[in-house]
Formats: C-alpha cells, sequence, structure tokens
C-alpha cells in the first residue's frame, strides 16, 4: 500500500464537521437540529445576483482570465474606493473564495517551515492551509476577559524570528466578533514595518460591523502599501457562499505578480459566479441596512440571552456573526456531542462549534463554544433556552 | 520591503501567457490572431447544462458539501460504470476544476522534496502544482519519433527513489494526443505495485479519441484499486471549462479521507457549476459523436496540412485535442514572437504555443510548438498556410 503524506496525515478535520454524524443521527430520530454551527448565513442572496444568472447569455463556458475578468475587477477597485481603499483593477486577483486567496498569499511569501504569527482563536481554516502550505503558524492568546482584544504588541514582538513572514489576522474576527480599534492596526502596522513583515488581513466580514463603529481596514492610510495583503470574499457579504468568489488585494507589485503566477496554474475563477459577483455589487444599500439591522438584533439578543445562564462567559461580538462563549461545562466537545447525543427539549436541540479548533495552543478554549447568530430571532431565543437547560442536566449528570 | 518566497519566484509563468502582450498588440494594429495556442474550445457547451443554470431555483447561494453534492456524485459514479470504471460515490471529491483535483492529489500522497516521475512533454501547469506542493518532478523523455508512446519501463525504473511517490500520466495527452495502450497501462500497473507508487491518471481527455481505438481508464481492470488515483473535468467534454469542476477518484480510502480534509479547508466546490455539471451529464451521445467527428477531421487536416511543410516533424495525435510538431526553425520560443511581431499575410497570423514550457528538461523541445486544433476547419487550413509561409520567410531573413 502506498503512503500517504505526513501533510495529509497532519491536515485538520474540521472542528465541525466532526459532529455532523450526530446531527445526522439526531435528524433521523426526530428531532430538529438548530444549526448554531456553521458561519452560512439564512440571509437571501440578492436579487439582482441570481437574476444576472438566470439572464445570462453564455454560449461557450470559457476560462475567464486566470486574474479575473477585466470589468469585473474594475468594478471591485470601485467598490474599493467607496470604502476607503484606494487600488486599481492591476491590485487585484479574482480567487475562487476567500480561501483560494489565502492559499495563494500563503503560497507567495512563505517557504516550507515560515512562520505566520495570528492572534488565536482564529478561523480555522488557517490551519489547514498553513499545513498545505508548509507553514508554521505561531499563535499569540487573545483572552475572552479582553473581548478578544489585540494582545500586547510585546507579546507580538517575543515571538518573531528570522522565520517570521507575516502576521495574520481576521478583522471583524471569527470565531471572536472582535473589530480592530485604529490604535491596534497603528500598532500592528508599526510592527510589521519595523521588522519587514507583511500583514495580512482577512476582511471578509468588513460589512458586518454593528454600533456605528466605523472598520479599519489595512489599506484605508497606515502606510502598508509594501506591506498589506487584503483577503477578500463575497461569501458572507451577499450571502453568496457557494458561488466561491473572492480576492486577493495588494499594492505590494511582487505579490501581485507572484499571487498571478499561482493563479495562472489553475486556469481561471469560476465563471458564472463572477457574473453573479459583478452584479452583486448592484445591490441596494437599503440590503445592507437591513441586514445589518437583523444581524445588530440577533446578536443582542444572543448576547443578552446567554448572559443570563449562570456561569457563562460572552465576549460581546462588534462584527461578523460569530460569537465566542465560555460555558460551565467541563469539555465543550463532549458536551457539543452530548447535545446531539442525548439531549432535547420537545424533540429540538441545538448545534455549536467546540471552539478548542479555533486555538492553536493545545488545552486552550476547551470549555468555549462558537455560536454563529445565523438563525431568525425565534429560533435563537429558543436556542439558548435549550443550551440553558441543556447546561443544567448535563452538569447533573 | 518584505521578501517574496523562493516558491513563489520558482512558480513557472504560462508559456503561453508570455506571448500574450504580443497578440494583444498584433490585434491592435489590425491583424487578426488565429489562437492555435490554447486549450479553449470553440465547441457549444451543451443546451441541457446552460438550461439549468437559467432555471436554477436558488434563493440563498449556500456553500455545498465539501466532497461535492451526494446526488451529483452519484451521478458521477453512474457515468463511470457506463465508461467501465466501477466507483461509489463515495470514492470521488468534486473538485474546482481538474486543476484542484491535481493539487489535492499532490498534497495528499507527498511532502516537500518527493518526487513524482512524469514522462515529457506534460502539461505545463504540473510544474505550477508541483512547486505549490514542494514537490520534484522527475521527467522521463518521451520522443516525438514515437509518436510520444511511453518510454520503456527501464527507464522509469533507473529514476525510482526512496523519494518517489507517483508517476503521473495524461491519457490522452496534452500536449502529445498520445493515447496509451492497454499494454503501457499494464506495464505501469506492474511498475507501481512494485514499487508501491500511485498511479496518478489525468484522464480529461478520456472521450477525446479518434480511430475507434478504445481509451484505458487505470481504473478499468488493472488491478490498481490502492494505487490509482483518476484526476477528471468538465472543462473538456461538455466544453465548460469556465464552470471550475472536476474530481479526484480513488479506490484507495486513505487517499479520499485525505483529500477531503483538504476539500474541507476550502469549503465547498462553486454550487452553480455543480448545478451545471449534473445537468451536462444527460448531454445525448450525439453531441459527443458530432464533436469527436468534428475534432477528428481537424487532426486529420491540420496533420496532413502540417506534413506537407517541408522540414516539419507531426506526431500524429490519437487523442484530445493537440498536436506537438518540430519545426525548422532554429527556436520555437522566437519564432512564434515573430509570428505575432513581425509576420502577417493579409493580416493574418498565427498564435502557436513554444513547447518548450512543456518539458522540464531544459533544451529539449527548443525547437517544437504545440498546436491545438480547437478552431473551424477553415481557420486550420488558413492557419497552416500561414505557417507554412512563415517558417519560408523566417528561414530567409
Ligand atoms: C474568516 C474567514 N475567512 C475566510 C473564509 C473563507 O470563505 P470563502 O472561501 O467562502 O470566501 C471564511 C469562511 O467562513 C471565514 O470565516
Ligand atoms: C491535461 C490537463 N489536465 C488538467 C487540466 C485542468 O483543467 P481544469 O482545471 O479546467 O479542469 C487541463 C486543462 O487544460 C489539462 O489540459
Amino acid at each position: 500500500m502506498p503512503s500517504i503524506s505526513i501533510k495529509g496525515k497532519n491536515m485538520p478535520e474540521s472542528p465541525i464537521r466532526k459532529l455532523v454524524p450526530y446531527a445526522e443521527n439526531a435528524k433521523k430520530r426526530g428531532i430538529e437540529v438548530f444549526h448554531l454551527n456553521i458561519g452560512q448565513p439564512d440571509i437571501k442572496t440578492p436579487d439582482c445576483a441570481l437574476q444576472a444568472i438566470k439572464n445570462n447569455t453564455v454560449e461557450v463556458l470559457a476560462y475567464s482570465r486566470s486574474e479575473g475578468s477585466e470589468v469585473y475587477r474594475s468594478k471591485i477597485a470601485d467598490y474599493y474606493s467607496k470604502n476607503n481603499i484606494n487600488v486599481t483593477a492591476n491590485e487585484i486577483i479574482v480567487t475562487t473564495g476567500g480561501s483560494e486567496a489565502l492559499l495563494f498569499a500563503m503560497g507567495s511569501i512563505t517557504d516550507p517551515g515560515d512562520e505566520i504569527i495570528i492572534p488565536e482563536p482564529f478561523y480555522a481554516n488557517y490551519n489547514g492551509f498553513s499545513i498545505a502550505s508548509g507553514v508554521n503558524i505561531v499563535p499569540v492568546i487573545s483572552k475572552i476577559e479582553d473581548n478578544f482584544a489585540l494582545p500586547a504588541i510585546s507579546e507580538f514582538e517575543k515571538l518573531i524570528t528570522p522565520k517570521t513572514k507575516a502576521i495574520l489576522i481576521c478583522n471583524p474576527g471569527n470565531p471572536t466578533g472582535y473589530l480592530y480599534s485604529k490604535e491596534e492596526i497603528e500598532k500592528l502596522a508599526e510592527i510589521v514595518k519595523k521588522h519587514d513583515l507583511y500583514l495580512i488581513a482577512d476582511e471578509v466580514y468588513r460589512e458586518f460591523v454593528y454600533d456605528n463603529v466605523q472598520h479599519q481596514s489595512v489599506l484605508s492610510g497606515f502606510g502598508l502599501e509594501n506591506h498589506a495583503i487584503i483577503i477578500d470574499s463575497v461569501s458572507k457579504r451577499y450571502s453568496m457562499c457557494g458561488a466561491r468568489i473572492g480576492c486577493l488585494v495588494s499594492k505590494n507589485k511582487d505579490v501581485i505578480n507572484t499571487a498571478l503566477k499561482f493563479a495562472q496554474a489553475r486556469l481561471s475563477p469560476p465563471t458564472f459566479a463572477q457574473i453573479a459577483s459583478e452584479a452583486a455589487l448592484e445591490t441596494p444599500q437599503s440590503y445592507f441596512d437591513e441586514v445589518t439591522v437583523e444581524y445588530k438584533q440577533r446578536r443582542d439578543i444572543l448576547v443578552n440571552e446567554l448572559q443570563k445562564i449562570d456561569g457563562v462567559k460572552v465576549a460581546n461580538p462588534k462584527g461578523a456573526f460569530y460569537c465566542v462563549a465560555e460555558l460551565p461545562v467541563d469539555n465543550a466537545d463532549k458536551f457539543a456531542q452530548w447535545l446531539l447525543e442525548d439531549f432535547n427539549i420537545d424533540n429540538k436541540t441545538v448545534m455549536v462549534a467546540p471552539a478548542a479548533g479555533f486555538y492553536s495552543t493545545k488545552g486552550i478554549g476547551t470549555n468555549q463554544v462558537r455560536i454563529a447568530y445565523v438563525l431568525k430571532k425565534e429560533d435563537l431565543i429558543t436556542s439558548v433556552a435549550i443550551l440553558k437547560a441543556a447546561i443544567k442536566k448535563y452538569n447533573a449528570n
């Protein structure tokens, strides 16, 4: 039998998917499962995007340019300039989701054995992309007590070695919902300039910001022209996760030229999805306003209800649509599985994502869960009620 | 200025794209360029696929399963069983093009520094995927004089080291058009079993086979259940290059489970494209019959016309829609550029792909070109006439 790669063995299984068979079994037993575990919004995709697909006039479904169609990229540049990010079409490479943009960024700036510093907890798939790229993630711990704010810069500085190539942040954060302030980005800008590092900013949740705070992009006036790489995506912005369109943005020509070679090897991003994504740029502001109001209400309900449960600690998210909560249970992994296997109220239960998968340091976050507020308000209320009763019963066992 | 990765520096530029600016300039000067350089067919995408997109009822464009939708995979399994390849839905992972299947295969079975043996000339992007994966390609030369048949097995055996993980073949071949015989696959089966290697077979051109010869899949009865990995794609089969759907197929559970982890990290293949690809499986046989007749006629015209040119050597392709020709010029790279910059007949010229980019060994294939017969017959005749006059003029300079 030929062997599997070490890389392949080390590739993590998705922290969420491990629970999928238990959820499927629960459903087979007639139990309704509220999915608080995934970042798949229930929001309708904008009509303009769906209509563009229905009205498409493609006859030969051909490869597009590797970097994405000229017209689409120039429209993305317009979108950015409206968002106080000044980039041209040539500073954008359209990718197959933000996922591929992350892979291209890592491939362009790191070689096997190089290091990227990431505040943890972080989006779990950064692990997979790092292992696939041969890169070591060096975590710097952010704490639930601080609402997951940026760790002290001295903590980053301690971790920088000759192998460090970049700091990667997610802003607003998945799973934390944390939104970095102008001062925090300034501090990061200083340290990456001082140590000649890249600052990769995963800004796929840019639009999901509450409480009238302004999102701070790394390309909005921090002097990071040579250092910043933005990862972006249509997945969440327009509830178009299945399109698989994102982009990599940089004003550093070497980065763009290198990422372009990775893009050329895989030929092109999907054509239908580019048609939908280009049309999605015409989504009226009212759509986003409604979505923001909806998510803000959901967040408020979720956080309020969670805070009412004895022993639960919640970080109040300022953006994205996730929150991390610390539960009074011995082990969130076991608890999440138990919720699906052994618990229900009126044949209803909830599925949450154990947070340990979002940490790279072993042994921390083991009693935390990530809750995505991607469900209707009533369902969120029911879900938290289920959680409350479940915690009580679980601890009484 | 932060640095670019060694990997990124080593990523090849596409051998075709280097010439694109010259082609664009030619067009600006009013010259019609016949594109013999790319594998983008002019054939219409099947109606059933295009209609499925127009009639889609998606409201929330959600992520699909990472391995591709259940229904689509079971329909692919049916397609395979009709093609004498017995696999189940669980032995298939739907990927974003054959390109991503190649990346997943390499990631699953190789670590940096490992080796894959590939008969050259080979599909140029194998270089890019190998560099991205940290793998070294070890070429074994196949010769135009032999029509690019499989090199002697002893040549492979000489190259096997403890780092060798796989042999990769493309069948039918891009750029050679060569179709491996049953005996050749048997020999490969023997050597991979003897040395415990994988046999990766890129069968994306499976349907493009002429002269009533049968395509031999590595999963059609060679006892390669543990060894074979098939790379497949809808791109060429249904003229759906822009869909970006392919798949990785293996009966080796370790391979599938490992590739699935790579698939989960990038979340899912494109949803609209899966809808189109699922519908494309209903394409009537008459579509393929017409396409095969058309390509066969194109091939015959192309090869016949090329053979009439003094000093041109052509390998007669038995499959795919490419052929490699050796031209009586000093350097095919320079010649291809000169065709675009300095030559035209009645304001028409041709663009060909210099074949050196399809070889990994430096200095061979330098007077060869790859010609894709993806144009109408009349245009192919005109193109070869242009080539003939161009060779004469180029050599008279
Ligand atoms: C923080 C973050 N980055 C990137 C992605 C990748 O998304 P996609 O590939 O769909 O653009 C996600 C998806 O959940 C995410 O949460
Ligand atoms: C031999 C071969 N393999 C794989 C591919 C990748 O195609 P895709 O990613 O469009 O499926 C191509 C495309 O030209 C090819 O010629």
